[in-house]
């Protein structure tokens, strides 16, 4: 205890003395049997909860998905139109006020999309991927050529070499080998990262163009049967997807940072921060094959050898490859449908969402998550129907063009953000919600406690158990290794609890949580899921793999609507801050290891270590006051009051400036990484300015990220004067 | 300290104390610069050390590799006996006494191998190696089939069930699976044990008949580029291999004992207790393919999926395939050639040897091995020549029939036992010797230290460095993770120091070590040889990829003929035994360990943690003793008794009864494991009875274990007395 102190200061010492002393075992907010809800309400919410988990239904869902997956629909086409004209249908058919929402956005057609081999010799590449016996959906005329969305047009013939991931690291081994990627095309196998920062990667070591392609070590052959005889990726399986630098920001790349409608003004795509620029593609395993098995040069280095049947090679020698990428970019109408069904409060919401549009059929992504929200949302209007009105607004939403870069929940969220900020005091999203049986969440932390005291609630399909057990059996805390400081990908779990991730990108949780500020939750069903973003994620593979019974479709609109009731409902809303503060204040703890690599800056983050110590303090005593608090005694003005204040801690830790170099992302607390892409980074402006050894930014970034933490911790000390007995209105004392 | 002891008992204790009080620097035996020499002495074996290294030459090593490998030369074949012809006439020509020794023992020779699939389609497999391009080896029509010695003759249609590789924990996955392989055709890749422990267990298993393939993850394309591109196994390329229990006995396999003449009494094939009864037979990976693509049945654990271009399954769904192999097993002859070049001392003899037999051409094995000897004995030769005589007999023997069971050596060693344990100081082996720059050595013990010294003065041909620093610089210490409790695969090297593995089995210094109690070495330089025991084991793939200039040979030549001068003109023998009994004393400890997860066994193991501890005492006396001893001044008669009592130390270490089950394995601290194969056990007695839970088999191993403990420390105290100064003679105070 001594030592640590001496060696991390004051405030690691106050970690210390937290962790064991106050955040375990986890406190709850009032003295009723479900945070926040006085004594008095919590038998009735529990009748509620069961009866809207009685309705959601698998045969429902199935015929939903068998409609949803009906024909191609990619965003910016008339069938993105006509998925969000039927989902306004249903929504309205289950009692929503429910209205289509149109911006325009600067969205791609892809009209040309050609590989070939030139030498050693001439072969056709970029071939379609094929069809399978038994799935006629793999047969569809209309599925269009597989491309990366926003890789600009292009024409480019060049050798070719291999990048394995093409990471930073894989680079760096690449220029101890002496091989340079300048002027070359560089060929990437997916993984590891988000496609988009492998682009960025290429670009800045002058690679001409980048392909990326499945390796079968990867979601294929290696890891089980491929598609249709099992849920793999077969050889011609191709992943399409973005390359946009969400990390940058999200959104219509020509206008960052407001809604876009038609007549809005932009700037020229050569201005855009977010676009790559240079020609990527994606192809098969088996074009991919061809390719590398051709490459010259030395053998690879350890771990860079995939799971295609040869030696692989790092390139060139007298492998040539010819791309011609014709890629049509105009602004074209996005449609997301926004169906609320009102409150009492109608200034209160509780936001759901997920997108709409696929990169082909898209069954589980997005499919999945499309027909469970239809469930919830239909499980909700039967309560309503039978006389049961929201306390707060539920918001439903159904994005479009999330695909190619979340732009649908972005320009919405843009376009709201004071009315959200001041209204949300959530935000759930399920997107590839179900490819198998295997329940998963990433979420805020002040949000993680109430996700496991939800599914405790909810039935488990298989085992007949809660899906909380099953979830603990398959990913309970001791199959975990410790990760390594300094860095941890997920924030720190209570012993003997299920891991539940941070929230990194990848989907429309994004603009909510990382730019809004609203406390969100990503949750789904997983399981093996090799067919992602490919003409294969059809209905067929669903019925046979991800949810043959669509059971796991309704067990998560049961877990969301009642994720969603608790929410709805609460007295005082459920966030849990104790925990927040502790994962704030352990990640503070690894930024100060992470630091002391850095000579002369061990005293450097002081500031962050003593505001995260002082948040820590002030959400202990926010829990002991609201555990304390009497809710009936309050009254509702102050409860509105409270609720109000404890909503906004997450914006509180909102920067107004943003991060370094990319603006857009106002959380100082957790960003996407921006060199990991779908990862999340824990405070990514410390971490990334010690990585970058930019010094001048680091003291920039440690004075907005006390001032986020301190902002915190005054609106939980509000909190917890607003709760304190009305006989003793004694402001609390400092420290 | 008081925790160890408590726990493991005064013997631990000991060891504890030992290992840090006593072991540690290595104590050097004379107080000369080398060990075992008189300081008068070290200048003159420098010198003549010198001379003998400027002799050995690569073009002499090519050019008779070129010969060795110019055609194929099987066991029991013509051309094994034309290549023991022309070595005769090797030695002879560098002045050796040498001879042929002709026995006769039960080989093969393949008639018919044939392996189809016949269904879900009929298919014939067991297609030869392809010829490759530039070399015109792979073209011979000598070339025989592969198959695989000792396996029976047979045919069998059955279905095909894939067991990864075969070894125990495999068929306890299967079994969990509720897969039986009972009357089933197993297939199993080569890899991680003994072709023949794979067939022992699936006959333990019922299975019908084995097939042993190689995967490319294995050995193959996986690893690197395949052969001629690269040193890797191509896709046609077959193992073939001895599938004799040779873990049982090696040898004739119809005369488990003595020496085998033509008009020798055999026991009737039936009865013989190291030959399998299943057919087995090696295919390539290409064949592998054919069968293993086609299986049905689930989907294979974790860990079984190996290199090839599909999702591996266990079958055997409507896979089966059809064997038959006819095999034709008679007596016929086995050619040894034994070279002397006699010494002042005929009765002490220092024995080299390796085996000129080989599965197709044999360049790496044995044809390096072969060629280095034989630059060895040339350099020996020229120095007999230029007046030298060596001090003891140096004896090298060119084996035969190495690879069906280490035939020639086993034959040899049992009828020459009594005279070569009286005689024999140490064996050098040098079988596989040269696949690449790496060098590498196993040993008993008490030499260990002696290759760390020989390297120390012998170049390595790529740095200009010694070979030493080389091969600490490529498998120093700090490169292997320590082991896991309680079995260790090889003894405790010091910190620091290149690690030096035990001897387990695989070539002729088996009978050597487990049966005759010699001290042995195993050595050679080491590279990637993925063709092992195929076709393309070759001159051409040395020329190539092995040691395309033979300086590695050349290298070879010189540490193993300084190291035979070291042991052939040491005037006290240069063994380290309180490196031995460090070893067998942490040996003990892992037993304990081991035998603590076995209720109610702690105290059992109480005999052989004392006499470990006894002979750690005695050992720390003998090298106190052989430091403080002037060599001149104990006299020839003396020294002579010295050394012999030394060089007997480790047939003490032999047990006469041998090891239960398998009583032609006599040593009772080194076997190849039951069920390993290749792998040293340590304490083997001990720790199969432990392993089988045979409590009664184990009382028995202790004592038999804790008695040859016992006596070797009695020799070693012996030599302690022997070296007292003169006026000083009493005998040394027990303990």
């Amino acid at each position: 205890m001594k030592h640590l102190s001496w060696r991390l200061g004051l405030g690691a010492a106050l970690v210390v003395w937290y962790i064991f002393a106050v955040a375990m075992p986890g406190d709850p907010q009032t003295t009723s049997a479900i945070h926040g809800f006085s004594r008095t309400r919590v038998e009735k919410e529990f009748q509620l909860e069961q009866k809207l988990q009685a309705i959601p239904d698998p045969a429902h869902a199935e015929s939903n998905l068998r409609h949803l997956t009906s024909e191609p629909h990619m965003a910016g086409t008339e069938a993105s139109h006509r998925v969000a004209e039927w989902l306004l249908a249903q929504y309205r058919s289950f009692g929503f006020d429910a209205e289509i929402v149109t911006y325009s956005a600067w969205l791609p057609q892809p009209r040309e999309i050609k590989l070939e081999l030139v030498a050693p010799q001439k072969l056709a590449l970029a071939s379609p991927e094929q069809p399978v016996d038994g799935d006629p959906d793999t047969l569809d005329q209309r599925v269009g050529p597989a491309f990366n969305s926003y890789s600009p047009s292009g024409e480019i013939t060049a050798p070719v070499v291999y990048v394995n991931y093409g990471l930073r690291a894989d680079y760096r081994e690449l220029e101890s080998l002496g091989v340079s990627v300048e002027g070359k095309i560089v060929i990437a196998r997916y993984g590891r990262g988000f496609r988009g920062i492998k682009a960025k990667i290429a670009e800045e070591h002058k690679a001409a163009a980048l392909i990326v392609y499945s390796d079968p070590e990867d979601d294929g052959y290696v890891l089980g049967d491929t598609y249709p005889r099992g849920p793999w990726r077969p050889l011609s399986g191709i992943q399409r997807g973005s390359v946009m630098y969400t990390e940058i920001y999200p959104g219509d790349p020509l206008d960052s940072d407001a809604a876009t409608s038609p007549n809005a003004k932009r700037f020229p795509a050569a201005t855009a921060s977010d676009l790559p620029h240079i020609p990527t593609m994606p192809i098969s395993a088996k074009d991919a094959a061809v390719i590398l098995a051709s490459l010259g040069g030395q053998h690879v280095p350890r771990g860079w050898q995939g799971g295609l049947a040869f030696t692989y090679h790092i390139g060139p020698g007298d492998v040539q490859a010819h791309m011609k990428l014709v890629i049509d970019y105009a602004p074209r109408p996005v449609y997301d449908v926004i169906a609320k069904l009102h409150g009492t409060d109608d200034d209160e919401w509780v936001v759901l969402g997920n997108h709409h549009d696929a990169w082909v059929f898209g069954a589980a992504d997005p499919g999945s998550g499309t027909t469970t929200m239809l469930e919830t949302a239909r499980a909700m209007g039967e309560l309503a129907r039978s006389g049961w009105k929201p306390r707060r607004t539920i918001v439903m939403c159904e994005w479009d063009a999330e695909e190619p870069g979340l732009i649908g929940s972005t320009e919405w969220v843009e376009a709201n953000g004071p009315e959200l900020q001041a209204k949300a005091v959530a935000y759930i999203n399920a997107d590839v919600a179900v490819t198998g049986p295997n329940f998963t969440a990433s979420a805020t932390p002040s949000l993680k406690e109430l996700i496991r005291e939800v599914t405790r609630e909810v039935p488990d399909p298989a085992t007949g158990s809660t899906v909380y057990q099953a979830w603990f059996d398959h990913a309970g805390r001791p199959q975990e290794p410790a990760p390594a400081l300094p860095r941890q990908p997920s924030g720190p779990d209570p012993p003997n609890e299920v891991p539940i991730g941070n929230l990194g990108a990848g989907s429309d949780f994004c603009p909510f949580f990382d730019h809004a500020g609203v406390p969100s939750i990503d949750l789904g069903f997983e399981g093996d899921y090799g067919v992602y973003h490919s003409l294969y994620d059809d209905f067929y593979w669903m019925k046979h793999f991800g949810d043959p019974t669509f059971v796991y479709h309704a067990a998560l609109a049961r877990v969301i609507g009642t994720l969603a009731l608790r929410l709805d409902e609460a007295d005082i809303l459920p966030y849990d801050y104790a925990t927040y503060a502790n994962d704030i204040a352990r990640a503070t703890t690894r930024a100060v290891a992470h630091a002391a690599q850095v000579p002369g800056e061990d005293s450097t983050l002081r500031p962050i270590t003593e505001a995260a110590a002082q948040l820590m303090e002030s959400a202990s005593r926010e829990s002991q006051a609201l555990r304390a608090t009497s809710i009936q005694s309050l009254g509702p003005a102050k409860i509105a009051e409270v609720n109000r204040t404890l909503s906004s801690v997450e914006q509180a830790l909102l920067t107004p400036e943003g991060l370094f170099g990319r603006p857009w992302y106002k959380h100082t607390v957790f960003a996407p990484g921006s060199y990991a892409g779908y990862a999340a980074e824990m405070l990514p402006g410390i971490n990334e300015s010690l990585d970058r050894n930019d010094l001048s930014a680091l003291r920039i970034e440690v004075d907005s990220l006390a001032a986020a933490l301190l902002r915190a911790a005054a609106r939980l000390d509000e909190v917890s004067r607003l709760t304190q007995p009305s006989g003793d209105s004694s402001p609390l004392s400092g420290h």
